[in-house]
């Protein structure tokens, strides 16, 4: 049905590299599909895979760069020159993945390969497109596409499409635009195949249309195609041309990438990075966190060196700093994970910033309640020590209730301000926690131990 | 372009709705798509929506239904008779959607509903659907396709798809099958198109198809969708008849779902909430992982219990509680997320488990002596002890070395015995890290304070 890459499979790839056996190459990797042999060539050293890919054809081989991890791909693309970059891919690539690879040479070898495109208007295309945003519906589109004129009739319609459908991959839909290109409508294939022949196209053409503009931000672009389930978007400039369709494909990435963006963020890790990638590329991607956890600690020493006496007189109070911090880091987390979950799928609703500040405090003073009392009833069988039983069980709750108010608060604030809310995740929010509860805890106790002594 | 909620709008409309303004509800809502109004929905009381949902097509008010959330549409079907539902939206409904809507009503309503279709077809159709898992193939397909005969030709083909594509929403492919309705091939419109009308299907058809049996799991359907950039995917029975087709924003779904699941995993919440649920639903969620932390903060409470008298004599000691527990959970949580999401990726590649183990551990060793270092600059200069200088450096490094270790160790090991890795994000890590991080960093204290004095 579909390729599991194995390490049998692998070992005879090489094997037949290394021995140059033509013949196996070629047998091994012809049933595969692109992506496929982009996964292979993850694991080959370049000198491999560029064996590998001089057994391709055009078409294919075009297809395996596109499908390509981007760091693996820049270091392919080094090895070749601009004109066979030229050559073998812009012809066979749509020009939102054209653009994409080119976008992502060196500026000298951009000029160099568009220079090598013998195709002018689809140098041009692709000009045009590397001009947009990466992160925008512009620099998401392609500008393949199928379009008819709303005067047309359907047969005249059907006749253009054969002779454009050459350029396209899949088609969708057709899209409708009148003599200055303005978009006016989207013609699903159903009604074309139903339709008799002398229709016009304007009669039948769906007229209420979501479309976006070429700066539309991806992360919107992914919203919309998401909420209203559609498989292909048209994009039209600031004054309604069409210049562009994005496909669900692309967008589908955006969202990995989004979700992927919120996770690492929320587990301490700064810039894109996978397991496979090497332990310097690792170490930087984790160090940035690590240094605001450490400063964090720091933090946390002072404000407990504050407290040397106390500590010295009844350590049993230096027992229960892990229980409050770590509940304070792990409810911090909740709160604000939850906030972050709901910006980035739009289902906060219309409540107001108060409105969920108060929720929030209502989930505090339950769970606080809860908590503390479990720990209450902890000390107060373990230990003998009245102030601990108090100390402990009312820090608790304090923290639950600052660390909830805290964690809601800052990645609503940061969005406000344009921020990444992800941001309030992970390190920073656990951080901030720990210090704060310790000094919560610190000062309910020295209250108590006075009072009880 | 399209709709974005506001306060205003729905003041508005509560307000019609209230003096029974027939007029101003069908004005505002007339220009919404489904998916909007399933979001206004979302900030109605049922009685409201009940009311709105009257003034509605029945197709739409199929469509509305589909977009709703899974608890406010419990809710809304709970007012409505089994009659109305089977009426109303079994006939403008996609095979897959109805049998999720009817999927979610309780036994005894789903056979009322399903007494009341009409077209026994249909009916049985939904009753097919419903027996899948809804995590598999079978459980996300939908029946509507358009499927014709290997042997026809073209333009027979053509008729064919006119009559059975009043059925179907969106053609993206017609699948191709033979007489025993065995899957063998699509047929890209395109060439469809592009044919002349007396060739044979089975000479333009392409026959190299990617395809999945019922039971394949809804996550390995994602990947796959997105691994080869499939808008639609044929789905077969286990000896290869052509059972239904999955759509890429099915798909979607999934894939956020899996991405947000992970998300709440490594936040620690236990079960999928969203912000503008109840304090109840939210607490629910959130107390089960608070309850692990607690328990690990009782637990190190017992682990510094054993050193109490360390702690009274060194209260310094105590200071540095935080950074190491801090820098443990931080540590931990890095490293079993980079492989949580490997394992969701499919990046990991083809290293064993041991290779893995080495580069995290390259990885910490670095990491350890950076941050260890920092650590013994900054107590050197603020602290006179010796003792505390090289304990806490010393366990910082040892704890990094550990909960690397750790965090890799154990997502891995999950995922080899079939549990979701993601178990090991989050909580659990942390409160491993805490209690054993902080078991090490006391008896290196002892070393060392034994060794200076």
């Amino acid at each position: 049905m579909h390729f599991e890459l194995t390490r049998d499979f692998l070992d005879k790839l090489k094997e037949s590299i290394a021995s140059q056996d033509d013949k196996i190459v070629r047998e091994l990797i012809k049933e595969l599909h692109p992506a496929d042999i982009a996964e292979v060539f993850d694991e080959l050293t370049i000198d491999e895979a560029h064996y590998v890919y001089s057994k391709l054809g055009k078409e294919d081989a075009a297809d395996v760069i596109v499908e390509l991890e981007e760091d693996v791909r820049e270091q392919f693309l080094e090895h070749l020159s601009s004109k066979e970059i030229a050559s073998v891919f812009i012809d066979n690539m749509d020009s939102d993945d054209a653009a994409d690879v080119i976008g992502e040479l060196p500026e000298e070898k951009q000029e160099e390969v568009l220079s090598h495109v013998s195709d002018v208007e689809q140098a041009g295309d692709i000009v045009d497109l590397l001009s947009y945003d990466e992160d925008t519906a512009g620099g998401l589109m392609a500008t393949e596409l199928i379009s008819v004129n709303e005067n047309w009739t359907v047969s005249k319609c059907m006749e253009e499409i054969r002779k454009q459908a050459e350029d396209v991959d899949d088609i969708f839909f057709v899209y409708v635009v009148d003599d200055s290109e303005m978009l006016k409508g989207t013609l699903p294939l159903k009604k074309l195949l139903i339709a008799s022949s002398d229709t016009h196209i304007k009669d039948i053409c769906d007229t209420d249309i979501i479309m976006v503009k070429t700066d539309t931000k991806s992360e919107e672009v992914a919203n919309i195609m998401d909420k209203y389930d559609l498989v292909a978007l048209p994009v039209v400039d600031s004054i309604g041309r069409l210049k562009g369709r994005i496909t669900i494909d692309d967008v589908v990435d955006v969202i990995k990438e989004e979700a992927e963006k919120d996770y690492q963020m929320i587990s301490g890790i700064s810039s894109d990075v996978e397991a496979s990638d090497n332990v310097f590329q690792l170490t930087r991607a984790r160090v940035p966190w690590l240094l605001i956890g450490l400063f964090g600690g720091t933090l946390s020493a002072r404000v407990l060196g504050n407290f040397g006496d106390e500590i010295s007189l009844y350590p049993a109070m230096a027992f229960f700093i892990p229980m409050i911090t770590a509940t304070g880091g792990n409810v911090g987390i909740q709160s604000s994970s939850i906030i972050v979950q709901g910006l980035a799928n739009k289902t906060l609703g219309l409540e107001t910033t108060m409105k969920k500040l108060l929720k929030e405090l209502s989930v505090a003073i339950v769970t606080g309640l809860f908590l503390g009392l479990l720990a209450f009833i902890y000390n107060f069988l373990t230990s003998d020590s009245y102030a601990l039983t108090f100390s402990v069980s009312t820090a608790l709750f304090s923290v639950i209730i600052f660390s909830s108010l805290f964690g809601t608060f800052v990645p609503l604030a940061l969005n406000k301000i344009k921020i990444d809310p992800a941001l309030a995740t992970g390190p920073f929010i656990t951080t901030t926690n720990d210090v704060t509860g310790l000094f919560i805890y610190f000062w309910i106790g020295q209250i108590f131990f006075s009072y009880f002594s």
